[in-house]
This record gives C-alpha cells, sequence and structure tokens, in this order.
C-alpha cells in the first residue's frame, strides 16, 4: 500500500473542500448571520491546515499506485470529506451532537438526502445552504471533482474515476481521465445553472432555487421546507420532476449530444428502459392514486413527480407517499431499487445493471437448455464479456448480503413502533444503501431518522457511504486483508 | 423435445399417486368418512387412468434425454400430481373452490404448509391425512420416489435426479442414480417411523402423530388444530423442533453414518455453519422474547421450536411469532431467506448456497485487490470450480428478479388491510417461494392466505413451484424457447 500517496490525495481533497467551504460561508455573511458564517470559516481553516499537513507530510516517493490505492483513496477522502463536513453544524450549535450533524453531511454528500431534522424551517439560511450544497458536491464525485480541477492526470486517475463514477461499466468519453472529468463537470454546472434560471422563472427567490438546484442536480434531496416541494406552485414542481429525471440519465450521452451524434443519443437501450420504466410506473400509480386528488392534472403531475424523484434516489416530495396503498408502496419500492442510469449523478442499483443482470439470466437458462452450445450477450451493440456479466452478479451478491446485515443490524434499535419496524427498517435500509433518503412507516417523507438511536445512525452513515462508492471501495477499506502485506 | 419419453414418465408418476391415494382412502373408511373415501378412491381411479393412459398413448420411440427433457418432465409431473391431487378436496366438498384445493395442494407436495382453510378443525380426517401425507411425498421427491421404486436406472434417472433434489450441488452417494435415490427414501422412512414412535410415546394419538410425523419430515407445516402446535405438551414440542432440525440436515450425511464414517459427517461445513445459526438465532431470539414468557425452560422451547421450524421452511408454531418484536421478526425472516442444508426435505436458499456465495464474494474482493493473482475457493476441502461460483451467483439473481416479480403483482391484490400489506405481501413472497406456510402481518401462523384474491393464489401456487423446484425446471417449462425447434 503506498500510504504517502494516499494520504497526500487525501489531503489534496479536503484542501479543495476548505476553498468549497468559503461559498456558503459568503452565503452567511450575506444573510448577516455572523456566528454561522464564523462556524463555516472555522472549518474552512481546519480542513486547510489539515490538508495542507497532510500534502507536505505524506510527500509521496514514488506513484506508483494500483486499483487498491484508488479504492482505499476514495473510501479514506469521502469519510474525511464527511468528517470534516459536520464540523459547521456542530460549531454552530444548529445540530449540536457530532453524530447527527454526521449522519447529515454523509447524507448530503452521498446526495441521500435523508435527515435527522425535526424542524427544518428553524434552520438558518448558511447550515441550509451548506448542507445543499454537499449534495451538489458529492453528485458527481468529490474525487472527479479534485480530477477536473486540480493538477495533472497521471496513472492514478483512471483507478479514481472507476472507483467514484456509479455503474457497471465506466465508459470514459476521451482517452484521459482528467479530460473525462472536465467534461462530466462542465455538463453538470450548465445542466444546473439552466435548472437555477427555470426556478427563478418560476418565481422562487435566488436562494430557494440555488437550495433546489443542488437537491435536484446531485440527486440529493434536502429541501428547506417541513412538506418538501408539496406548497411550491405546479410549474416548479413539473421543472423539478422534469430536471430529476434528466440527471439520472447518463451523462456520457449528453456529451454525445454536444457533440451532435443526436443518433447515438436515441439509441442508447438503458435510456429507453429508464424512460420506460418511469413511463410505466407513472401510469400504474397514477390509476392507483387518482381517487386520493381527483383531477388529471394533479394526478399525473403528483405520480410523476414521485416516480421521478423516487427512480433518481432524489427523495423530494410531493405528497405523502407512505400514507399511499400497498401497490403504489411496492411500486416505488421498486423503483428505490432499480434506481438511475449508470454514469448518472442517481444512485440506486442501476438501470444498465439490471439489464445486464437479466440478460444474463436469460443467458444462463439457454445454457440449462443447451449446454454445449457457445452464447453471446450483447448490451449497445457491444459484446459483454464473461467479466462483465459476472461482475454484476457478484456485485448483486454482496449487495444482498450488505441489505441482509444493515436490516438486521437495524432491527436492534427499538426506536420505531414495533408494528411499522420491519416495514421501516427495510425501507431505511434501502433508501440509505441507494442513497434516496426517505423510506416508508415511520420514515415518509414527511417525517425524519430522528427516532433511530446513535448506533442506528452510524451504521446508515456507513451504509449511505457503501451505497455512493458501490461497495467495493470502503468494504475492501474496511477489511483486514487489504492492509495486511500479502 | 422427445415428448413421448416426458408424457410417458409423467404417466408412470401419476400411476404411482393413484396407489399412494389408496392410503386416505384407507384411513377415511377406518374413520367411517365413506363419502371422503369416495373421493379419494375416485381421484385414485382418475390418477390410474390418466396415468395408464399417457404411459400407452405415448411409447417413446427413442429414450435419448437431455437435461431439457429432464426438467420438464419434473416440472410438469409436479403440476400434474398437484392438479389431480386436489381433486379429493373438491368431490368430498370440504374446499369445494378448485383453486382454492389447488393451492392448499401445491403447498401440500412442496411442503410449503400455507393454507388458505380458516378452520382446519372442521375438516375430516381423510382429508387432513391426504393433506398432511402430500407433505410426506413432496419432502423427498416425487420423482426421486419414482426412481427409487419403479422401473430401471438409466439415463434420464441422473437428469431427474439433479432437477428435484434441491442444493447447489447434488452429489450421488452411490454411482447409479436410482441406488441413490432408494438409500434417500430408506433413511427418509426409518426417521419418519422413529419420530412416529416418539409422538406416540408421548401420548398422542396415532392419527396425530401420523399427520405430524409426515408434517416435520418433509418440513411442511400442516397440523390439525388451529393454535398449530401450541397446544401440546412441552415433550411433543421439543420432539418436533429437534426432529425438524434433523430432517433439515443434508440426507448424505446420515448415509455416512450408517456407514460408519462418523469423522465425515462430524467434518461437513455446513452442518456446522446450520447449528450454529440454529443456536445463534435462538440465542438471540431467546433474549428478545423471554418477558413476554417470563421462564427460562418456556423462552428456550418457543424460541428454539421457531427458529428450527422456520430455518428448515416447516412452519409449525407454538406462538404468534406474528407478534414479536421487530428483532425477532427480523431474525425469523433471515432465518426463512437462508432456509435448511442442501439435500435435505427443507426449502429455502440453502446453507451451502449462501456459504458458497460467500466465499466468492470474499473471492471477488481479493481479486479487485489483487487483479493478477489466480485465487481458488474451496469448500468441504474440495476445490469449487467457476461453474459452481458463477451458478450460485445466478440463482440469487433469477431468485431476486422472480421475488421482486411476485411481490410486485401480489400487491395488486387488495384483499390485505393497507397498512399491513407490505409487510404481510413481502412475507408472502418469501413463505411461498422458500416452502415456508406462513408469514408476518395478516398471514401470520394463526392467520391463513384465505384474503388474498383467486389470481393471487394461482400465482403463489406457481411460487411455491418455483421454490420447491429451485426455479429452473418450472422457469424453463414456462418458456417459449424451451419448445421451439432452435
Amino acid at each position: 500500500m503506498n500510504y504517502r500517496m494516499v494520504f497526500n490525495t487525501i489531503g489534496k481533497v479536503l484542501r479543495i473542500e476548505s476553498i468549497l467551504l468559503l461559498l456558503p460561508t459568503v452565503v452567511a455573511m450575506i444573510y448577516t448571520e455572523w456566528w454561522q458564517a464564523f462556524a463555516l470559516f472555522i472549518t474552512a481553516c481546519i480542513a486547510f491546515v489539515l490538508g495542507m499537513g497532510m500534502v507536505f507530510l505524506c510527500k509521496p516517493k514514488n506513484r506508483f499506485v494500483y486499483a487498491k490505492e484508488g479504492l482505499v483513496t476514495v473510501a479514506l477522502a469521502w469519510l474525511a470529506v464527511s468528517l470534516v463536513g459536520a464540523l459547521p453544524f456542530v460549531i454552530s450549535g444548529e445540530i449540536p451532537n457530532y453524530i447527527d450533524a454526521l449522519f447529515e453531511t454523509v447524507s448530503g454528500f452521498t446526495t441521500t438526502g435523508a435527515s435527522i431534522l425535526t424542524d427544518v424551517e428553524s434552520m438558518s439560511k448558511g447550515m441550509l445552504f451548506w448542507r445543499s450544497f454537499t449534495h451538489w458536491i458529492g453528485g458527481m464525485g468529490v474525487l472527479v471533482f479534485f480530477l477536473a480541477f486540480s493538477g495533472k492526470s497521471d496513472d492514478r486517475s483512471i483507478h479514481i474515476l472507476r472507483a467514484e463514477m456509479p455503474g457497471p461499466i465506466v465508459d470514459k468519453v476521451t482517452p484521459k481521465a482528467r479530460d473525462t472529468a472536465i467534461i462530466l463537470y462542465v455538463i453538470y454546472m450548465a445542466l444546473t445553472l439552466v435548472l437555477l434560471i427555470m426556478l427563478l422563472f418560476g418565481g422562487m427567490d435566488l436562494f430557494e432555487s440555488a437550495i433546489h438546484a443542488f437537491g435536484t442536480a446531485g440527486t440529493g434531496g434536502f429541501g428547506v421546507k417541513a412538506d418538501g416541494i408539496a406548497s411550491y406552485s405546479p410549474y416548479i414542481q413539473w421543472v423539478i420532476a422534469v430536471f430529476m429525471m434528466l440527471f439520472g440519465v447518463n451523462f456520457n450521452l449528453y456529451y454525445l449530444l454536444i457533440l451532435g451524434k443526436i443518433g447515438s443519443f436515441f439509441k442508447s437501450r438503458e435510456l429507453w428502459v429508464y424512460l420506460g420504466i418511469i413511463f410505466t410506473a407513472t401510469v400504474a400509480i397514477g390509476f392507483n392514486v387518482f381517487a386520493l386528488y381527483g383531477n388529471i392534472a394533479d394526478t399525473v403531475r403528483i405520480s410523476f413527480f414521485q416516480v421521478s424523484s423516487l427512480m433518481t434516489s432524489t427523495g423530494f416530495a410531493t405528497a405523502d407517499f407512505a400514507q399511499w396503498s400497498a401497490m403504489a408502496r411496492t411500486v416505488l419500492l421498486m423503483l428505490m431499487f432499480v434506481g438511475a442510469c449508470a454514469g448518472s449523478t442517481g444512485g440506486g442499483f442501476k438501470v444498465s445493471r439490471l439489464m445486464i443482470l437479466i440478460k444474463k439470466t436469460v443467458n444462463d437458462l439457454k445454457k440449462v437448455l443447451h449446454p454445449r452450445t457457445s452464447t453471446v450477450v450483447k448490451m449497445e451493440g457491444k459484446r459483454l464479456d464473461e467479466e462483465t456479466l459476472n461482475g454484476a452478479s457478484s456485485y448483486l451478491t454482496v449487495y444482498v448480503i450488505i441489505f441482509l446485515v444493515v436490516f438486521l443490524l437495524l432491527s436492534l434499535d427499538t426506536g420505531v413502533a414495533s408494528d411499522l419496524a420491519v416495514e421501516t427498517n427495510l425501507s431505511a435500509t434501502l433508501a440509505c444503501l441507494n442513497n434516496i433518503g426517505p423510506g416508508l412507516g415511520a420514515i415518509g417523507p414527511m417525517s425524519s431518522y430522528a427516532a433511530y438511536s446513535p448506533l442506528s445512525k452510524i451504521l446508515l452513515s456507513i451504509t449511505m457511504l457503501l451505497g455512493r462508492l458501490e461497495i467495493y471501495p470502503l468494504l475492501l477499506t474496511l477489511t483486514p486483508m487489504t492492509w495486511l502485506k500479502k
């Protein structure tokens, strides 16, 4: 393990975090929240000192890095930015308990949007801004940001990009990892800006527009109101619903659009399956909840909004879907599991990974029928090799194991009323592992995770990080065999 | 597809069913239930005529069979015996609706033990006997029985044995499939007999002893009382609890015992993991429900009974565990998922398959760390080849897909109260796919599946068959590509 290289990179990431913290500091100052501005600024200083310290103390003797270093770097960098990022909440006194603050920050960076706040409307503007800004930073990736805007591209870049970008196959749109990172961030910023302008156009003020643009772009879900998005105008709800869906699309496809390859854009099977699921689920839920809302316009808007929100793992809500019918709740649980497209800011299991698994299963069935015939599995016109096929199964396996372990450990918590506990714990596990945010039962969109014990909050924070980094980086970092010499 | 061979074998299986139906006929006559005896006898005649018809009309031109024929034969044979086996319930008028009767019969043969009966104590002895006898027949396998007691061993035998015996690896204890089938059935009968004697010794009458011996041996779970096993003496409860555990052990191990290889018996890792899970779960649940029962003897007996019952997928109950704490219910859900050992009469995912998946995951993690190092995965001292490893992942994948589809379709049913529906449907899917029987929520051990609609009952019947045959045989039979010429 090239420790120096790992900690050197983490130091540089912390240095970036210190710069990013200046934005909410300025926001707090604009709203004359001096104490909050101080908390944010002090944290920026701590991040800077820590970062510089690590960079100087850990000057790498050599720059050799393997997959292992890439994975460990990503996992520890995410841990580091979360541990530091929680400080402003504690220093400002708005979330006095550090574990609660850490839960909130991890939930922010991982774009989960699960909250322990029971009264979000009493928070200061500065803290709300930082909370939502973490969504935006975490959406495209802390290290992708680092790759894009600092230093030169080298060996380790691709390992880091692979470890941080979600999905079963990481396509580099350009040969150089750094160029890919820049392109991704430019598209991300442009889309966020368009969204911001459209929200302003709908009469939302600049502060709330920024908050909701961050929450939508990162598919995070933190808002500023107790009832989520419910009290905003239908126009605002439509804009957010459509943009959530857009941020759940593979960003490589937007690059194709920029290059003018419109044909290639529409040839993507994952895109069509993704849109198809959203359409089908909207129709199914629409019929199911029509009686609750009484007219078609409201029904379509509310159904589409919730489908788009949960499928992309954003977690915004315009209705308390925890009260919907069993069928609607089950469809939402399924969407939470499936998740968005690979290479998007959305979480979940990913549409393309599910497609690979279904194709693999059909292929397995064929093999049972004709054991001696060789078969080819194709996706997006390309042949999928054995490694990718088995990789998707392996991921499902480790995903199921983690899911069961977290669900079991969570059941030790007695904070949730017993009759709701199984549904609540199950959906909490799913909502955190897939970075969605709200769940069903006692953690529905109009409730919070406050009832869980500190130990459960730590467990769920780890779960959110496992989900965001697609399990392997963090799981390996927590495994002794990664650290032992062979 | 060698249709003649497939239907010829199914005909022979139906002929065996007609002979097996004579036993409950005699029981009904002993209790002077003439109408029930008539219903059973008429069904025996129908099975005989159908069976003979198929045997004579489908004389195979050649005896070539491949894996495909084996799978289809098993799936269709199970369907055939279930369709015919449901008739006595309808003819006798005790379950007038054929779909209900079919659900009950499939539940019997697949050793699920899920019931649509709302008043089991009003049933006649003859019908109760047939209902429980189906557990015993289905436990070791309809076709394994056929292999053991009719005709000679040939090519197709091993395909059939593979398709019907649960678990990731089918060990033949002897080179010939037929000898293996005989040995398995002899052990099965001997163990059932010992259990029967021990139940008689506890003061249970012969009829109820037989019913509970069948239910325990097949890990089925049909009983004769509304409160399950709760009103029997602690001695009876202990006997049944221990024997459920024994029938969940791989029968190959008992053969090793008979051969005097006691060392090899205790070397089985699967056995130790199985016993370890039972012990851990009993202790965990014991601590959790101690307050409900107040003394150690009752707590241990009730916890061990429920753990043994759900882990082996039997489904007997001495307490209404649907009312237990969230933690206890979650542990029970986990046990339901894991299931018993491969090569036992128990259902579920199987301990050894889970062990393979965990070993495979550790191996996958190693590969991520050291991509160029080749690794070996061992189990029970033997090297596991790539086919077995990927086979276990593939099985998990198709299992998860089936699970999600059934869960989603079940949510369309509005028969269950909305607030309980997600937990109920989830546990119904698990309970049927893993052949357990009772679930949580509205289908707890003291309730029934009566509230589900006819369509849901058909869906759950298919699910039970998928579970008992470990998905592939029935899934392939339902797939057009199996029937189309290449």
